[in-house]
């Protein structure tokens, strides 16, 4: 966990734990009407892109869907699935990792950081991509991004952009607040 | 400059400069038909959801295209504009600032780094929400987000998302990748 460049992506299970306390959270965009009425942007998009209609037709809420299921893949740890998500060819910030890097870069980070919790704060879809602000309330054990939080509860955000090929996540560009994690020693 | 939690808008006007060479730019989203399509998602948006028909109905493209038009007016320094793009009451990574305290924000930004130019690498547009990855390659003058930079020339991104109200910025959340800037000194 010594770079700071590195995904966020080492969930705990806690069951019945909740999140989402910003005012704008995953759950109320779902419910709005403007994401149900994806529905009919994204017929429109698939009539009209030709790389959309080759098995990769997806409306905004449908990949808005997958990518909740996504997040709690992560928080379950069920690393057995996580290929139903990820693409074997994925890269993070520019580099290819692969879904056997990206897995074990998920469980390194649920060692460093035993009471990882995946809370999803804003999420923007526009297929093939999404936009999420994930926000995280944990205790890592000891350093983390170079930073010495040896046990000290910690409250940060990771605004990450994702583009999907065929419903998996192909590319990942993600920055996490190492700033407000400093700001917190 | 010194607080990292700051918004990046302190742009320096550089007639012809190009940017956007990451494999998705705003322009090749612009110009695909997934874009143009959410015009009829939108206009589905404004039928079925009460807030955004109080005159905040605006497609995913109209919303892109504004976004755009702000960073243009970041580009050019256009502070006497900037009221056409950020509401009098904005929000800043959960603090209100107004407008006055933005373009303040702005302008430090400037004086800190003379050649900052603002280049959108990729741009996700779900009105009343913009997501976008912005790229940076500047040469700031002195401390930089707590660190000394002094005038190397430094390249990275920052994470952003915004929320439009009647097709201004109400809100933004952003996250600078100072530890890619850390990673260059």
């Amino acid at each position: 966990m010594s770079d700071p460049q590195r995904a966020f992506f080492a969930p705990f299970l806690i069951k019945n734990r909740s999140c989402g306390g910003g005012r704008i959270t995953a759950r109320s965009l779902r419910s709005s009407s403007a994401v149900t009425s994806q529905n009919f942007w994204a017929t429109l998009t698939c009539v009209g892109n030709r790389e959309e209609s080759k098995g990769n037709c997806m409306t905004g809420a449908d990949l808005a869907d997958i990518y909740r299921d996504y997040i709690a893949c992560l928080n379950q740890q069920d690393w057995s699935n996580l290929g139903q998500f990820v693409h074997e060819d994925v890269h993070y910030n520019g580099k290819r990792i692969g879904l056997s890097g990206y897995r074990e870069m998920l469980v390194e980070d649920f060692r460093a950081i035993p009471d990882l919790y995946f809370c999803i704060q804003l999420l923007i879809s526009q297929p093939p991509h999404i936009a999420s602000r994930l926000s995280f309330d944990c205790t890592p054990k000891g350093i983390l991004f170079g930073l010495r939080v040896n046990g000290k509860r910690i409250s940060f955000a990771e605004n990450v952009f994702y583009a999907f090929r065929h419903g998996r996540i192909e590319k990942v560009w993600s920055v996490i607040d190492k700033a407000a994690i400093e700001a917190q020693l």
